[in-house]
């Protein structure tokens, strides 16, 4: 018996793929969470029915997330990760030997745990002794915080159920007091390909450019989220991303990438007209 | 009663679509011919069950196979399209003043007269008198000329039933012929997150490299094709794209794009490192 899945990106479609067994279901107190075995992409770990990760392409999606802010910033130390539970992104913030300290704020344990069980390539690192996992609510978690980070980085879910406050302008407010005066926030910003989505991308745009200096949205193509196609919003208080030093501390680097790379990091700014006339 | 189809993009995964009325269903000499009416992409022309073109992201494969080669040439005169029967790229190689006769050779007449009928805003520019509509065998057609084209394209359907043809070494050898001494070949050259599709990538680089002093891969996220992104291949003779006077060429033209313009054009080109290592 062939079992498929199809997550729908709109209501008119989908991303549909063969499941070879399930792994895991359970419901925390937030979300379901599921593992699954796929034919094309491996093992896959689900929120509320939506692809978090997958063995086959996580590298994409988590070296994005991270790598831009991380190589604009010329020595973050002090790192801030709200979401991210799977650990896939705070595996690539320790890459970057400047990190002193990384705090991961991820509302749901469970996710944590889970990711542990089945994808531990990603969690091993959560044993470095600079990391400090805290389980708790990003939004509560940073009105206590004031000129502490050089980086923060929202992994959350899309903007329904648990994360929908990672999406307001006050959260992002809040994100701006938490920096350091030369400190970058970086988000996660839904797919420009999907309609319904659009107004999410232009409405985080238009508070970050509201709070901070710089904001610097950009692209890459990730195959198993919505329509292919995955915006992020790197909002500066002083650092351009655009900047040969930039180049040169990436190729300082060499190879420790599978997706990120100098020329990727130039090119993952350019918008195509429509994304430049959508957000002007 | 919701009708959906799945176009399968590898034995375990494709995009799901809902289809709110077929409109024509056809067999031709060499293919099926479908033109459904989708939620989402509006109308969709299929060939073998595969999208080909739809209303709504027809602009982002077509712009991008078409513009790069045609703006990395100072002035491209005489151009030829080897397929492209639904004519969206015949209608943007238009564009371009500079270009004086485009010769375009159909293997399937069929596609051209029903892409006619529900997608007359891609034909409508048959009408044009620089246009030479030829329907041939692309392969036949290319081996009685030589020094002819300034730009010859590739709009191919994948490397499977009547298209097989245009991806072999043969094939470039006699474009590479029928093109002037600073003449250049673009070809559209499948999805790199496909695995079963990249050793046809990279069999096509090899080829191109052995025929042409300069090859040019370059990737676009286009939603309705398989995993969502896309690959071409700018084999070229002499000029190189990343060059200031094609950037001012591009700027000279305004914005009459939906997706292409100047940093999408230098941005194409950056290759993630892992197809970086598979055309090594």
């Amino acid at each position: 018996m062939e079992l498929w899945f199809t997550e729908k990106h709109s209501p008119g479609r989908g991303l549909t793929y063969q499941v070879k067994q399930t792994l895991y279901q359970e419901r925390s107190q937030f979300q379901t969470i599921d593992i699954v075995e796929t034919e094309d992409f491996g093992l896959v770990m689900l929120l509320d029915g939506v692809i978090m990760v997958t063995e086959k392409d996580e590298f994409v999606y988590h070296e994005m997330l991270s790598q831009p802010p991380l190589f604009t910033h010329p020595a973050p130390r002090e790192v801030l990760i709200i979401g991210g539970g799977d650990c896939g992104t705070l595996k690539r913030v320790l890459i970057h030997k400047t990190v002193e300290h990384v705090t991961q704020v991820e509302i749901d344990e469970m996710v944590t745990r889970v990711a542990g069980m089945y994808f531990p390539l990603l969690t091993d690192c959560t044993k470095d002794p600079r990391v400090d996992l805290v389980f708790d609510d990003g939004t509560h978690y940073l009105r206590n915080n004031q000129d502490r980070f050089d980086l923060i980085l929202i992994d959350s879910t899309d903007p329904v159920g648990p994360a929908e406050g990672l999406f307001q302008r006050d959260f992002y407010a809040d994100c701006q007091r938490a920096l350091k005066e030369d400190g970058i926030l970086c988000i996660q910003s839904e797919s420009p390909y999907i309609d319904a989505l659009r107004e999410v991308i232009v409405q985080a745009n238009r508070d970050l450019r509201g709070l901070f200096p710089f904001v610097f949205p950009y692209l890459t193509p990730i195959q198993t989220y919505q329509a292919g196609l995955w915006m992020f919003q790197m909002a500066s208080n002083r650092y351009n991303p655009i900047n040969p030093e930039v180049g040169k501390r990436i190729d300082s680097m060499g190879s420790a990438f599978q997706f990120y790379n100098r020329a990727i990091h130039d090119a993952c700014f350019a918008m195509p007209e429509f994304i430049k006339r959508m957000l002007v």
